[in-house]
């Protein structure tokens, strides 16, 4: 089953969108069961972000390595890991051979500063899903994503280059912030059958209708809405799951 | 000391602006001692590319900790992680301590898509030199970096965003591949005090001359250039390195 795939299935069967980004500052125990217990059938995938577990080096590493495993053993629900990795080719190959023949992932974030070549050995994994930046949702996104290129921001012409690439290889997605719905709205003319990873709702932003209203294709998919801060810091997560 | 006064003092002392890159297909013995031992009095600094180790795990990293101690312990040589990390500005807090606290390395390469406030956790790091990619060195690089954005391409913007955010913090350098030297002396104009990592060197591509040519400062100095699998897969590293 490819992500694409996976990612439906999880979608229809709790009904949700939402993804729940990992981002812990400490460690308890073996794994963050307790969050994703809670969680479980509340979401469509899962979202550890390596930097968080890196921090503390290999030790960190194993206990992300430990959660992947523990969400691979007991759900069926893709595991994301935002990695926004990309380098020349040949390193790209042992980037890819790391998130998905160590930490064994559903999907990547990649970062598109180096263009098409850093980028083709994620592609290459067929049955992973590739999730290229496209808009991001920080303040100084507007440094050079949104640097006008030809009468158009930079992060269009990404935007237009990922869906020209993924008409060949099928498992390519977007980060598209949510910090403005036009620019969602942008990207979802260019990309109309494509499945987008949008942050920045929760503590970091914008009203999840507005989201919705500018992001969902008409089959009422292809978005995943990523809350991190929000839920896991959260006394009570699943109630926190339940409301968003 | 910082790093540019740790890299002036290797220059001095070892006459080279050499940077050997650590890129092992497969590990053997503890570190990668016997590259080290037979270039350490030949080289300005040693730069190992973390997908490279990460490729194989945890197993790979530890690997990685203890070249880059045996190198802090045996010689003044300073270490660039090349990384190419960059996320929002709590991530890029993570990813700092992931190079410099546990990894311990002296400057890490970053990428400048996401802008100011995802690079401005490393810049703080005041002891630590940041390379932020402006031109990199892959085929691909002519997607996004080249183009046009009034009147003069990307990575140029980058360049001189770079030079401007140097004034303030004064630890950063730039990535300039070395596949056109007239995008090196562009870069150089805008930056003439700046020091800036020369990938592209050997198997890759140019001419070393004409790079020294269009990138020295008067002073002989700011450049660093790299080379890895011509001289980490050579026969006799020595001997190769010496030659470059």
């Amino acid at each position: 089953m490819n992500f694409n795939d996976k990612l439906d299935a999880s979608v229809a069967k709790n009904n949700s969108l939402l993804c729940v980004g990992l981002d812990p500052l400490t460690f308890k125990g073996n794994s963050l069961k307790g969050v994703l217990d809670q969680t479980a059938d509340l979401v469509c995938a899962y979202k550890p972000n390596i930097a968080f577990f890196a921090k503390d080096g290999t030790k960190g590493l194993n206990f992300l390595k430990r959660t992947i495993d523990y969400i691979h053993e007991h759900y069926q629900i893709p595991v994301i890991l935002d990695a926004k990795r990309g380098d020349i080719p040949s390193t790209s190959i042992m980037y890819a051979k790391e998130v998905f023949d160590f930490f064994e992932v559903d999907a990547v974030t990649v970062n598109p500063y180096l263009g098409f070549d850093a980028l083709e050995p994620f592609f290459q994994r067929k049955d992973k899903g590739i999730i290229v930046l496209c808009r991001t949702s920080n303040p100084s996104a507007v440094d050079f994503q949104d640097l006008e290129v030809g009468g158009e921001p930079l992060y269009i012409k990404v935007a237009q280059k990922v869906v020209e690439w993924n008409k060949k290889y099928h498992n390519l997605l977007m980060v598209v912030g949510a910090t403005y719905p036009h620019q969602l709205n942008k990207v979802r003319d260019l990309g109309p059958d494509m499945t987008f990873l949008i942050p920045g709702i929760g503590p970091q932003g914008r009203d999840l209708e507005e989201t919705l209203k500018s992001g969902l294709r008409p089959d009422k998919k292809g978005l995943i809405i990523s809350a991190s801060r929000s839920i896991i810091y959260a006394q009570k997560p699943r109630i926190t799951a339940q409301k968003l």
